[in-house]
């Protein structure tokens, strides 16, 4: 059993990063890659690389690398991906839309099992094959065993949309909106805010 | 002047995760923040935050903090974002139409000025308030003097979008399709694949 907790966060952070390149890698046929390769497309050092894939193992052989296939086999384990993994949509208006129709959720695994709103122009109409269903009735994916929610609502309605997911036992959140979450230690908040990535390329201009 | 090419890729990577949570702060009132605070919200170490921002000068003050708006500037100014930038949109589709109404962008003094998408459905529409252009016409943008880019088109498209990107003098490509660009050394790439993003939720279930 490994000890996860003592592993960095950033370290956690770079994982889908490896596992994004290591799966693109292998549908263009590759079988191995060193670490320098890998750090020069993912602009990493290679020591960084090496040190992060070898908490969870060894991966790689000096000389000839890390196989691509079984490594991103692996990582895939490590972060639970191996598993179809339910997720609920809160928003279903333009940014909500795009994410029910983004083609790499199926591609690794995760399945958009139901989209919530709260306007009644929106509740009862369908998006992606599912209806769209009122968020006050979201105390309902208790039941289904939903841990994880998309949300893609506007700023104002972020925390009150947060508090509802909380209680109704959702225990990871993936942030679109560019607001704050307050929300329990247990459950865990990745935000992701399309302007503040575009402010990094901006730096090396 | 600051040598910026000693400053670790990581650093710069968590630099707008630092801007966003300070414009947050800023937001709602709070005059200061100590590294303890702001690591507990980032899910960082206190050293962490304390040596990255150190880079670029001395922000806190110990036993106080860091000072919430004056942090925020500065790091705007560090990343170039306190003048307003210029932006291409590649792709009208369901995440191009929702990226072209993000209000995140405005909010941090980007300004997507052109739109293009190759779908003669699309081009000549308008969206957000420009007409939709065809790719084939990119090469205008170098009169512009735009040099970053948001490609949100298919895997497929990708590539050959990303080169046109290049040959028409953009310098930064935010990546927003789950595939993987060749570009010259020069061009940086930020890829955000939102799957992935769910990836790093799912190890802490």
């Amino acid at each position: 059993m490994l000890k996860f907790r003592k592993i960095p966060a950033e370290t956690i952070r770079r994982m889908p990063r490896y596992l994004r390149a290591f799966s693109l890698l292998g549908q263009e046929g590759q079988a191995y890659i060193s670490s320098q390769a890998l750090a020069g497309q993912l602009h990493l050092k290679p020591p960084q690389i090496r040190k992060d894939l070898s908490y969870f193992g060894d991966f790689g052989t000096r000389g000839v690398g890390y196989p691509v296939s079984d490594t991103a086999r692996r990582i895939r384990e490590i972060l639970k991906l191996d598993v179809a993994q339910k997720a609920v949509l809160i928003g279903a208006g333009r940014l909500g839309t795009a994410i029910a129709s983004y083609p790499g959720f199926a591609m690794f695994g995760f399945d958009i099992a139901a989209i919530y709103d709260n306007s009644p122009a929106k509740i009862g109409k369908k998006l992606a094959g599912l209806t769209i269903q009122d968020i006050q009735t979201l105390s309902g994916i208790a039941e289904q065993r939903i841990r994880l929610a998309i949300l893609a609502v506007p700023s104002e309605s972020a925390q009150a949309c947060a508090t509802l997911l909380v209680d109704a036992g959702i225990r990871g959140i993936l942030n679109l909106s560019p607001s704050w979450l307050k929300v329990p230690k247990r459950v865990k908040v990745v935000s992701i805010d399309l302007a503040m990535e575009l402010g990094t390329l901006l730096f090396y201009l």
